[in-house]
């Protein structure tokens, strides 16, 4: 499909007719009347969810009770859906557990990989992050940095944090003091992607061990870590893996680094024989080392169901639909909703952006909310960024049209009656 | 109900008669035919959790997608759910979140605990707990320690580990070098209790701050936190309160550190204004500083389920209740199986034990398997221990007779084909 003509919707509808994905919207359940562009914050469910959920609580809880720990498999559903996870990240069997948040997972990441250089090259004290990248992602490495460096309050040696931005290159700022260097491989606000290969060559050229968080990459892109040689990622299941609200996260470290890193968040769940009820602590000799406490078994058996349907795709066509669903939104926004202010901040080169589309307006947060109210459901980010989320599993070519028709209505009514900023603290 | 006279099913179906807690049972789901006394390591399913569960996923989740993050409340969860369990513990609103698991939270409570030692008394650099700890609570210190000691590799500031034992009383322990006390309430397995209140005041006239697990006391037993003053408190929801397996835990400070207590795991939930994406790190200044990532919702909301039913028994009614199944118990395992070997390692004396009964025996592991396939569930507990939970809000005095009843046919019979040990590593 052009996008270098005039569109219609007939020439879209023609583009569903044959799209290889197609039959994947009936595997999930959306409410009628909602055009859903926010599947990178919290994906839809998955047909099937609902009873695995019900499965595990009316017979395995209730009837099995604690036996359903051996008996339902529930000891092992971090490692067992860990493996199959890692087969949309590059990853191989036995590198990768889901458990826990995102943040957490990097935490774990960031303090093994620092660990690592504490031993291979003790005056490498700087986590390099970008300003840009996700809150978290920054506040974590402050986390891990402040509480080593609390130790050392009088002397010299301090952990910092280094911040890429307009003013300080990646490869600027990667020289001999990097211990680790921890990026999103698809940007949350803009959807730029990093070059995972070339960039985990340049950290370690540089000596830096390198971490990715794959939230708004794992199910979206094609990544293949193994094949980048990156040390570790972590990434969030519930975005475009479509595991439910605060599903858990996974963790993944390259097999060149099992039996050697460390980790501090050592609870029992990551103990070598963790009901041996031994008085010290043995990590075990493998990628349960990540793990830490009991999981929520509820929330995490449906983490299987999106997984399964992620499987059944094909990530290249996965991959070909996201892009053309995105030219498409980007050339409907110019030709129908011109000269109302938006201003594109994705990137339009293929191999640099992820699978959402951003424009920035003044008014962003009050265009989102009049969205949201006529059943086209995007996401706000500050500051001034309306974020959609173009989900090949479940959108079609004609819902964008459709979706960008709606913006038209709502850019020329401008009947907003909220501010066009949110509220300090008010997360309406 | 005296238990010092010959007793006989009769008298304690006259006991469940007037059994003030007895309409509990029927706000509880239990399969026919089973003896569950292992609701302290997985309670069973409270009536409603499983259509909570389903208004979650195909109301909330499937309907509301991202918007329910406001319109459902999940945002306000952890201090939603934090405030009404609060209530069960002697805590104030606002003093109390339920987040992430307890190994993690006691991670946050022991580093939060360190770090204000550091600025008050940092010379103090020992994390106190005792040897019979659950053992991921000695292994959680140890990360910390270790984590903090890996900046330090060379020099003779080291943080260090002291474990009470039968060689080391707590009084001896307790010197001028120690920062943090922590125990457990009531121990995992033997269910011997601490004097809350003493052993606090004992930890602070020695200059030491203290955190209290209450895994197998809240809902259990009277716990009043800030009647003992004490300065953190961390737990679990899915023993006594019913939450589901694997429901995420909970975390308690004191409101006298809050404004100034610090925890490394920084994550974006934690930050005072989480939404403005600000690109450093800001502590939230109130008990939110205990969060860290986003949370498994489904899993959480069914804790609301658990946590009414405990409001609604009085926990003094219960804590009668549950000594008096125990004095039974053990009175029963007396009479009926004596010569049999089982060795009582639980305290007798009341102010010294909580809701659980523990006996050693050599096939221990036998016997629970045997137990098991005859509908009685008890735990077992590396070495040799059999552990009984007594929880009275759906277990009867006859239930009691009735399992000690089938645990001498089992001890009679002797014909198990399990091996008195666990296998190590096999989990079965």
């Amino acid at each position: 499909m052009s996008t270098s003509t005039q569109l219609d919707r007939a020439s879209l509808q023609a583009a569903d007719a044959t799209d290889p994905l197609a039959s994947f919207r009936d595997r999930f359940s959306l409410p009628e009347g909602v055009i859903y562009l926010d599947g990178n914050s919290l994906g839809p469910l998955p047909i099937g969810a609902a009873e695995r959920a019900a499965e595990v609580i009316n017979n395995q809880w209730a009837h099995g009770l604690i036996r359903s720990w051996n008996t339902a498999g529930w000891f092992d559903l971090p490692t067992r859906l860990g493996d199959t996870l890692s087969k949309l990240i590059g990853g191989n069997d036995g590198e990768t557990v889901v458990t826990d948040t995102t943040s957490l997972n990097l935490f774990k990441a960031l303090a093994s990989a620092v660990r690592i250089q504490q031993q291979d090259a003790p005056t490498r004290r700087v986590i390099l992050t970008e300003r840009d990248n996700f809150p978290t992602d920054i506040y974590i490495a402050e986390g891990i940095s402040d509480f080593l460096n609390s130790v050392n309050a009088e002397t010299g040696t301090h952990y910092e944090i280094r911040l890429i931005d307009e003013d300080l290159s990646l490869e600027r700022a990667l020289d001999d003091s990097v211990a680790v260097v921890s990026l999103s491989h698809v940007n949350y606000r803009t959807g730029a992607m990093w070059d995972m290969e070339a960039v985990t060559a340049a950290a370690h050229k540089s000596g830096a061990l390198i971490v990715w968080d794959l939230a708004h990459a794992a199910g979206a892109v094609p990544v293949d870590l193994n094949g980048a040689n990156a040390d570790y990622a972590v990434g969030c299941t519930y975005k475009y893996l479509n595991g439910g609200p605060g599903s858990p996260a996974f963790i993944w470290v390259n097999s060149r680094h099992q039996g050697r890193f460390w980790q501090p968040l050592t609870g029992w769940w990551s103990h070598a024989s963790p009901f041996e009820m031994e008085e010290s602590y043995t990590a075990a000799n493998d990628v349960r080392r990540f793990l830490c406490g009991t999981q929520p078994i509820t929330s995490m058996a449906m983490i299987e169901c999106g997984l399964d349907v992620a499987l059944d795709a094909d990530i290249e066509t996965v991959r070909a639909k996201s892009l053309s669903l995105a030219d498409l939104f980007i050339a409907l926004v110019r030709q129908r909703c011109g000269g109302f202010g938006l201003e594109l901040v994705t990137p339009e080169n293929h191999a640099e952006r992820g699978s959402h589309v951003s424009f920035r307006h003044p008014e962003g947060y009050a265009i989102i909310q009049a969205l949201t109210d006529r059943g086209v459901i995007g996401d706000y980010r500050e500051p001034e960024v309306l974020r959609f989320g173009l989900t090949p599993l479940y959108l079609s070519f004609t819902d964008i049209w459709d979706a960008v028709e709606i913006l038209r209505d709502v850019l020329e009514a401008r009947d907003w009656d909220v501010p066009a900023y949110r509220t300090r603290h008010a997360v309406t």
